[in-house]
């Protein structure tokens, strides 16, 4: 007799798998796990595999042969990503989050857990087959968005800072024009941070001209690393033209001066799910 | 008959309620998402709650009554939890990751997605009974953990800056002392990232003098918010006196200069699992 019945051989399956996404488990850490044959654990993962598919959870690959095993991924379908974003950009759209210079507040968004992980689990959905080996983000309010997108890839996040720390050891400084000041910064990432030859997905929450982005770019050709793509949660309309290319974002926001509000209101923030997820979606 | 079966309903609600930890999931929310009869789906709760406490993948709770509903938590044992730090532990230890100045490389652990979203729940799991509304952490390298420790707690992360930026609107900023270099520094919240009245728990990456904590202690005074703990992935050994009291620490550092290594090495780093977690760990 089995140790343990399906239902819940699969929900411990599920949970675990959920836990590390993109990463191979073979067949057998679950058999030894749950003390079970071959057979009965991979029809498990059958109606596991059909199940997360029908609830838009994700999906799990089975790779067969010697160096096989599985794999889930919390992929989510293009409409749903459409759906939630839609509604992601109708809350952050209107007068009240508009603050002077053009900026709008997402500070709340953009660190919050269930957000972010649903941004993430957005974004590496659109570059698993990049095969990236690790996601690089600048510091500050990327970060935790990077973070979820990391998790959801399966690979380590890399924190690139304004200046060179003592506790990240020795560094790579480059210069790079900040693109909405126009004045000249430093990003600082240490040596010992990345490897020659490795692949990177660039992950950042707003992209204005594009100075950090291009900034972080040039950074990677320093360390030999190779960008597969870059990907934003925030991109503006203006300008249309970005010194980086490659992109992808979730949202476009412009700011219109011109819809009336209260007296005090410093715009309308207009944000709009990408043109590339609204042709994806669709 | 059902329409879908109990291994299905198993794996897909324990795989939503691991989604959003801390949340209160009412059990109409489940009968309705699988057609089933409320009777059935208590089953299933049943099983699962013995399931995860057997494989050690946290609690679930049952709340009854109107207002009731399912709460799970990603709560790991005490025992688990020491295991896990001990290992951790034994891999910062060494001269490798000693840098000038008596620092310690750990840029690598604080940004891998696996590595703080375990930490993130043993912190949480410390926590649950203070019912903090937010955590709160000062940027850059104590965020991923901050993320993955609001995320446990089933609350928002909150980000305080070295400086006041321009996209966070206006902003409330206190001077404190930094405890390793005695230099005067700026932090900086957003007016409205916190109400009055709030629980804050503290999260940050490295507890030296504590300069940095007790300026995030002051600074939730000035929002008149209450701090109910502060918790750190590392705390030195030296100085034994902090600036901040109420504290918990996954492990503490210690850099030995007498212990032989090679030649060039900058000393002996030795990171034990906190008293606190090995005496809750027993």
């Amino acid at each position: 007799m089995e140790k343990y019945r399906r239902n819940e051989r699969m929900s411990v399956t599920l949970k675990l798998l959920s836990d590390e996404p993109n990463r191979l488990f073979t067949l057998s850490h679950f058999c030894e796990l749950f003390g079970t044959a071959k057979s009965s654990m991979s029809e498990d993962l059958d109606i596991l595999r059909k199940l997360v598919s029908s609830f838009d959870l994700g999906e799990i690959e089975t790779i067969t042969g010697a160096s096989g095993g599985i794999i889930y991924r919390p992929r989510i379908s293009m409409t749903e990503s459409l759906s939630y974003i839609e509604k992601l950009s109708r809350s952050l759209s209107g007068t009240s989050r508009v603050l002077p210079g053009g900026f709008l507040y997402t500070s709340d968004i953009l660190a919050d857990p269930i957000a972010t992980q649903k941004m993430g689990r957005i974004l590496a959905s659109a570059y698993y087959d990049t095969f990236p080996d690790f996601v690089l983000t600048m510091e500050t309010k990327g970060i935790p968005v990077a973070l979820t997108t990391a998790h959801a890839l399966g690979v380590p996040l890399v924190i690139a800072r304004h200046t060179s720390k003592a506790y990240e050891g020795s560094a790579v400084n480059i210069n790079y024009v900040s693109g909405s000041s126009g004045s000249i910064q430093t990003m600082s990432l240490a040596r010992r941070a990345v490897q020659a030859g490795q692949q990177c997905l660039i992950v950042d929450d707003f992209l204005k001209g594009g100075g950090t982005a291009k900034g972080m770019v040039d950074l990677m050709k320093e360390f030999d690393v190779k960008v597969v793509g870059s990907a934003f949660v925030i991109e503006t309309e203006v300008p249309a033209q970005k010194r980086v290319t490659n992109v992808r974002s979730l949202m476009t926001l412009a700011i219109d001066d011109n819809i009336e509000g209260e007296e005090g209101d410093l715009g309308y923030a207009v944000v709009r799910p990408s043109k590339w997820l609204k042709e994806a979606g669709l």
